[in-house]
């Protein structure tokens, strides 16, 4: 559950973004659900995106993840800001061998220049989630830059 | 320049394993070179792997590196040892806006069970290489599993 | 609440070993609860361990974390094993500033060689437990090497 | 060598910082050399400071790679700034064995708001500088906050 306040208009800025990044479309990932501060988004397996033992490559994870924990942050900033990871680091508990895969992004300490939030990668396995993967990652809220949008 | 020593057939192990990251050529992303403990890739920019802004995702980024820095570490290792990223951390210095990427994978210490690794990336712009990113990451040898190979 | 199950003795374990890490004796860290995957700490606000605006060196928060984390991983692990930190990561999330400080570290993943783990620290604010800091760490079971005790 | 430039008096300003944090004091950390965006500190064994094989603890390892890499930003940044640290990770490559012990900061990347930089530690064995630990670390400026000078 959300425990934020997101300004009005939040979930029209976060879709219209993420239709931007085309990276995401490469990788099939599409948005599932939009809160305040809380992103959820999903991926078929997909062989073109493995690595050498057939699992989906820690770069793809990580990318569901950041893109997740990036508009969790986005939907909480001023409506005038851009959102752009600083750093992020990932933990890979588990190969990601699985059907269909989640990933959750969260906002732990909103800020007006720097959020903190948190990700978790999910292997969808017979019905069950797995967690196969988490993330922290630092955000950072752009204003003013010409020719950046959200 | 590398300072370690690497069991023969190093490099073809590292060419066969790479030539099965289905997710690499996703991606547009080439081998240059492989030396004991030191790894190079290349990317070429393509939309397709963008993020709202139209620079490169940052994800993909960290792909590039993530392969680089594994197989630096493969390279080390023992013949028979799978190779699996436990962690990675990578700080993201300036947007991934040029023509092409350099992915360089490093190892800072090799081990039986771990081996530490860094990794750069570089946008080539007007000819130059500027450091876009940074990454280090825990490389775990694996051995004896069945169905992994390199 | 801990969802692991720890071998036999591993209070005493944890218990013994933490009795023996005089940095956490100098910082004023002692040990509150061990139970399987699940270690609480607490230190009250020391000026001696400040920095330059008099809150608590995020070095001191980081080791306490760091601490429960580890503990966390070895009350898992067979009774022979030596945990070792290979790598942590720590978000501030707001500054080290309370009458008293709790750490608690938890195994997120047990595993024969690396546990994956996370912690969080809080200050306590009148009475009132405020998330300050979080961590993952890679905790690495030793075996079998002379000299090390757990 | 140092690549960047710094505004006046920053050694000064850095210098006065770190007379302030009590918390290199009891650890014995002192201030090596300050140039333009790289800091150098040393610190000798002192079993106060040990974990339980008798190893300095990976806090204080890290609490001396964060401060030499925060004084590293700090020098860069204006005068009127603070110096917090936002995140780091630190990899802890070998044991925090030998007689005396080195810290390196250094700026990869600095900005008015948020400067990337990386530490070294490394224990003094016989003459020879091991390296034993690294670090990156997202370095943030504040300005204008009561209360909180350099």
């Amino acid at each position: 559950m959300s425990v934020w306040k997101a300004p009005a208009g939040y979930e029209a800025r976060v879709r219209d973004s993420f239709a931007r990044q085309k990276a995401m479309a490469t990788m099939g990932i599409e948005l599932v659900s939009v809160a305040p501060g809380l992103v959820t988004m999903a991926m078929p397996h997909d062989e073109a995106l493995t690595q050498q033992h057939g699992f989906i490559h820690a770069g793809v994870i990580a990318a569901g993840m950041d893109s997740a924990a990036g508009y969790a942050a986005m939907s909480l900033m001023d409506p005038e800001a851009a959102v752009l990871t600083a750093e992020f680091k990932t933990s890979l508990l588990a190969r990601a061998k699985g059907a269909r895969f989640l990933f959750r992004g969260e906002v732990l300490k909103p800020g007006r220049t720097l959020s903190f939030t948190e990700g978790k990668a999910f292997a969808v396995v017979d019905g069950a989630e797995v967690l196969i993967a988490t993330l922290t990652a630092t955000m950072m809220a752009l204003k003013g830059r010409a020719g950046l949008k959200h």
